[in-house]
Parts: C-alpha cells; sequence; structure tokens
C-alpha cells in the first residue's frame, strides 16, 4: 500500500495549492483506540501519544510523535519525523512558528465522517496550543480536501475497485444457481459467506451484514442481516454484498424472482416496479457527470419512481465507494437534514457512486439493484455490468 | 459477547447513579468509517447516520437512529429503539423533553482516548440541537464514568484476560527453546505468528509490530517492529507481545540473554540491571492498591531505577488491560504534558494493570519485563507469573 499512501500524501499537497491553504493537520493519538479514518490514507504506522501529521503547500510531510514512535515512520521515508519525549507541544509551537501557516486545515465536518476524524477532546487539546501560539483563528475544515482527495481516484484505485466488483459479480453468478425455494435467506448468505472464504476475499462491511439477504414481502430494512426466513416461490429475493479485496471495495445490489411452477416470467406488477426502477438508474447515470449536484441526480431518480406511483426510497440514492463502501463525502442523496451539506458538494471526475434505488412490491418483496458508475467529464461509465433484467429462478 | 454488552450496560446504569448524572448520550454516525471506541462495550450493531445510544439513571436504553439500523438494533432487545428516516433533532429533543436530564454525559476527554469519541462535528452538530431543546448547559464529560466501566473489570472479564495471559505465558517458552544465535528478529516474529496462527489467536495490537522483538544495543524503539538484525551471542534479547483471545488481550515482556560459549551466567551488568528492574517491578507492585493514584506507583519504580543509576523509562510504567492492549483511562504514569490527568484518576479494585519498567544496558541490549496485575482493596495479584530472572539461552 506505499504506493498508495505516497499517491494521497502528493495529491494532498497539490490540493492545498489548488485549494489556497498552506498546511493540512491530522492530530491524533492512541488510534489503536480512537482512529481518525483519513489516516488510512496518509499514514501507514501507529501513533500512541499527541501525533500531528502534518502536510503543507510547499511539500513538506512532517510528523510530529512520541518518541517510541518514531522509529518506524521514519524507516517508511515518508514523512520527517520529529520526535519528543515528555511533552508534544513545544515542538509543535516551534514547528508552527517556522512555517507561520495563515490557513490551517483540520478534520472536523458537520456532515462528513471521513473528514470529521479529529475528536472533541483533541480538539479542545488542539486550540490550547493554538491559542498559545496566536494561531486559533487560521483554522478551517479540511472538507472540501478530503472530499477530493479521497472522491478523486487514481488509475490504480479503479482498477482495484473494479477488481473487486468482478469478483463481486462473479459470486452472484453463483448465487443464482444456488438459489431455489426451501432454503432460507442464512442458507444464501452462508452460501456466498463459503466463496468469500474460499477466495480470501473480505467484507466490504460488518460480516452480520454483508451480504443482507431480504427474501419475500415483510422483510426487514436495508441494513438488517439475514433471517431464518425460507425463501418460496413466487417471493422476490435480493441481496446487497460487496467484497474487500487489496484494500477496496466493492457495494453491489441484485435482485431474483423465484418462479412458481406455472410461470415462465415474474409477474406483472414486480415486472412493472422492475422497469421503473432501472429506468430510474438510467436517468441518474444520464444526468450524471463532472461538475453536477448529488441532490440533482438523486432528484431524477426519486421523481420517477414516485411519478410512477411507488414510494419514494428511504435513503441516498448513492455513495461513494473506494477503500469503505460508504467512502468520499459527496452523496447522491436528498435535501434531508441527515445528509446535511453532503448532496451539496460538487461532483468531480474519478468519483465513483453506487446508484441504488429501490421499490417495495406490495406482496412480493423489494426489488433493488445497485451498480456502480465513475464520473467523467460529459457522463459516467458503468464499473459494474449493469442488471437490466430482474433475474428468474427455476426453483 | 451479548452478555458482556448486558453486563456493560448495567454498569452503566449504576455508575450513572453513583456518580450522579441523569443521562448518558453517546451521539455516532457512520460508525464502520469513524467509530466510537466505547459503543465496542455497551453496543453491538451498526450506525449509518446520526443516533443517540442513551443511557439514563432510571435505568432506561434508547436508541434513536436511522430506519434502516433499527431492525437489527430491535431483535437484540436490549436497547428501546426509536427510529427515524429524514431528521434525528425532532424524535431526539421529544425525547430529551420527556426526560428532561439536569447532568448530561457526553464521551470527550482532553486525556482519554477511550471517553473522547465523539467527534468535534458531531459535537457541533450535538450542541445545535441541545441548544434548540434548552439543555446546552447541562453536558459534561463522561471520563470519569467510562474509566470505571472499563476499569473496574468483572470476573468473566478477568477470566478472559487470565485466558489469554496464560496462553501467551506459553509461546514465551516455546520462544526460550526456539532462541538461539544466528537467526533475526524477523525470524523470531514470525515463529511467534506461526503460533498465532496455528491457535487461531487475534494480536492485542497492530500485527506489524505484535510481536516486537529487540536484539543487542542500538535497537528500535519500543514501538517498532522486528527487524533484519542478527542475533549475537552475548547479546540480551526482549519482546513485547500480546494475542487477542474471546475479544480480551495479554500484554507481556520477558527478556533473555544469549550466553557466549564461555559463560553459564549473564554478565555483571546485565544481572545488576535485571536486578534492579525486578525490585522496581516489586516496590511498585508493593504500593498499588485500590485509592493510590497512578502517579504514586509510577515514581516508585522510577525512583528506584534512576537512584541505581539508570536512565528513567521514557514512558508511563503501567497502563490497564482489557479489551484492547491500551484499556481504560488511568495509567500509571508520570506527570508529563502527554499524559495529562490520567496519572491523577482513582485506581480502583479490579482495574487491571501493567508494570512495566526498562533498563538500557550499554553494549548488551535492553532489559524489560510486563506483567499484569489484578488490583484488589489492600494490593495487587499478579495474573501472569512474573519474570524474576533474566532467561539464559545456550545459544
Amino acid at each position: 500500500m506505499k504506493e498508495l499512501v505516497i499517491e494521497k500524501v502528493n495529491q494532498a499537497v497539490s490540493l492545498l495549492k489548488e485549494y489556497d491553504y498552506d498546511m493540512w493537520i491530522t492530530f491524533a493519538r492512541e488510534i489503536s483506540v480512537s482512529p481518525d479514518p483519513i489516516l488510512d490514507y496518509i499514514f501507514e504506522d501507529n501513533l500512541t501519544w499527541k501525533s500531528a501529521i502534518i502536510i503543507t503547500a510547499d511539500g513538506d510531510k512532517t510528523a510530529i510523535v512520541g518518541s517510541l514512535d518514531a522509529e518506524s515512520i521514519e524507516r517508511r521515508g515518508i514523512y520527517e519525523v520529529i520526535p519528543y519525549i515528555k511533552s508534544f507541544k513545544e515542538p509543535f509551537i516551534k514547528f508552527l512558528k517556522n512555517k507561520d501557516p495563515k490557513k490551517i486545515l483540520i478534520n472536523f465536518s458537520k456532515d462528513s465522517p471521513i473528514a470529521d476524524g479529529l475528536s472533541y477532546g483533541m480538539y479542545l487539546n488542539l486550540i490550547e496550543v493554538l491559542k498559545e501560539a496566536g494561531y486559533e483563528d487560521r483554522i478551517f475544515s479540511s472538507e472540501k480536501l478530503i472530499s477530493s482527495l479521497l472522491g478523486r481516484k487514481s488509475e490504480t484505485e479503479i482498477k482495484l475497485v473494479k477488481n473487486a466488483i468482478d469478483e463481486t459479480l462473479k459470486i452472484f453468478d453463483e448465487v443464482t444457481a444456488f438459489l431455489k425455494e426451501g432454503i432460507s435467506e442464512k442458507d444464501v448468505a452462508s452460501f456466498v459467506k463459503s466463496k468469500v472464504k474460499e477466495r480470501g476475499f473480505g467484507y466490504a462491511w460488518e460480516e452480520e451484514m454483508c451480504p443482507a439477504v431480504f427474501a419475500g414481502p415483510q422483510t426487514g430494512g436495508a441494513h438488517s442481516g439475514p433471517t431464518d426466513k425460507v425463501i418460496k416461490k413466487g417471493e422476490v429475493v435480493n441481496m446487497d454484498f460487496g467484497i474487500k479485496l487489496n484494500g477496496y471495495v466493492s457495494d453491489l445490489q441484485r435482485t431474483w424472482y423465484i418462479l412458481k411452477d406455472n410461470e415462465d416470467d415474474a409477474p406483472e406488477p414486480v415486472k412493472k416496479a422492475f422497469k421503473v426502477l432501472i429506468e430510474s438508474v438510467e436517468k441518474a447515470a444520464s444526468a450524471l457527470k463532472a461538475g453536477v449536484k448529488g441532490i440533482e441526480i438523486d432528484t431524477v431518480a426519486r421523481e420517477h419512481i414516485v411519478k410512477n406511483g411507488y414510494p419514494e426510497y428511504p435513503h441516498a440514492l448513492g455513495h461513494q465507494v473506494g477503500r469503505n463502501a460508504h467512502d468520499g463525502a459527496a452523496l447522491l442523496a436528498p435535501k434531508w437534514e441527515r445528509y446535511g451539506n453532503l448532496p451539496f458538494l460538487p461532483i468531480e471526475e474519478n468519483m465513483l457512486f453506487t446508484i441504488e434505488p429501490r421499490i417495495p412490491v406490495e406482496g412480493y418483496g423489494v426489488v433493488t439493484v445497485e451498480d456502480i458508475v465513475r464520473v467523467k467529464k460529459d457522463g459516467v461509465e458503468f464499473l459494474s455490468s449493469p442488471q437490466k433484467e430482474i433475474i428468474l429462478v427455476r426453483g
């Protein structure tokens, strides 16, 4: 992963220049207990005591850390290390005074978890020191920098996500062959997990709900785990699943229909809902390109579904993927309080978004798809081969 | 782990009463990206959107969460769930107004990472809502509650740590048989890792430095990983190592001496330093009991070492262990800025502490031991069978 860290650290230097900030400080401690999630991208070692990982617009990379943490950071050669034994304050203030930055970014954000890694107690510690240095009025949120740093994927990163997607699609094909009436949601999940284990993959999110499997009407919400519910003919089955492979994840959904003995196709209500679902994906994908805002894209899909008489999906249309299943900051989401400003952040080239509407079909289950697109200057490219038809299973 | 969660949640209710607070709010979101570490102890599910996990002195346990996270929390039956779709604010304010708490704990601490899980951005969000409810002046740090909640181990927890210790000591015995001149620090680490893997254990801290192995003079700091340095006769070797077993960890150190062909014992400088080291452990252990402060215990050991002409160790004498290698809040540490108030927190019965001084021996290496004690009303009990003599290896 060292190449990826170097790539991101250098990208951070460029972004500081692009956005006209002088310095970015990630202030953390005891990260094995309480990690700042952005460190995964720019740093590879442990931090035990109060530590500042500092990147500046002039290209300096500096780590002010407790002495016992110093050696392995030095060995990697990415950061210049300033070790301390008793007190963080003196070397930190000395460093600041020397650089005299006018605009300093720190990791807090009301809306973006990945840009909000500074804890409140650590904020209080930092402000105390910055006051002593007379710099307390020079701090700004790193949200915009982090949104671009994580959002703008390199070709290497896109390839890694694509690999995870390809392996996930293979498992979906195997699920199609495995599905039948009489097995439970948990049986299907166990089958998927056996493939994950056999192939040495990780999970894109917590294992208990990865995959999430939903069969028939009265199924759980999108974030609950599979149950003992047995799959019956005439039911819609869907799955939300992603793997982690070489540090990058997939996050995809597929929908199946278990045919009754006398059926050759899904019933009309299921087909109609699925058609509207796919149309909503296509309309959203057509509208998505660099420069638009997430709320516009969510609205396109949401309105199409509602206009056709279905309830709106109770979540965002899509999120970014990368190292995490919910990656980056900008979201394809409605203007709901719970999403804060994320639907309004600019969408940039090479961001990777899921598109994942859902429609409940009374008496059958819920139809969903989730595919992943790469944002380009004038449109999108699907990284997953998108589901266009409900998959029929002769169960 | 459900029993342990119920145990901790009920312990939290008792502690709220004992310390005279009305309510404890853990306010979190997207915890797979940005977790509040205390949630591991009191909660088992995922949280995606702004969520409040609330425990009150009158015994109520409530989770106000995004609707898609609700079902699996409900299934466990520990928390009463209040789900929301668009906005967290309304159900949260309604709940607060109904309870009308006078003193509310939230998770921030300038000194204790485990009690500092609230991010600064989330703090800003919380304060905004509390202001709207008129409750912004009723908040306090949960540090004291969390220090006792994690520190006061139950018998079940002590047994789990003891199991991890016992398995670690077995591996140390195997290392004694494996050690010889000509193998590298990395070879020793690989041997230990093969045992960990074979037995299905986890690591107590990041794998790259677990175990940490140091051979001879000019070795790295306590927090750096093993190197290609080859072990020679006449060198001191030590190891810092811990496993995770059933969710609880060990953290122990042992020191070996590789005999030269003409030696039957370690040389005088090594023996003398090791004797002083063990005396410092014994003195610290004799002074440790419920009610003292960590700084007093650190001082006993540190002064004994310095009095004997050795440099003081550049870290704390000991920390708590439990689910993490650095567990709880109270520390056996000196009054250094980097430890904040942790050396001054009260030491309570059933806290588990490491005792781990170190002494460099010019030309030979560093002698260290690390054992784990359980604090009792009037003294301590060693959970690990403590190292008293340097282990001699005929290499």
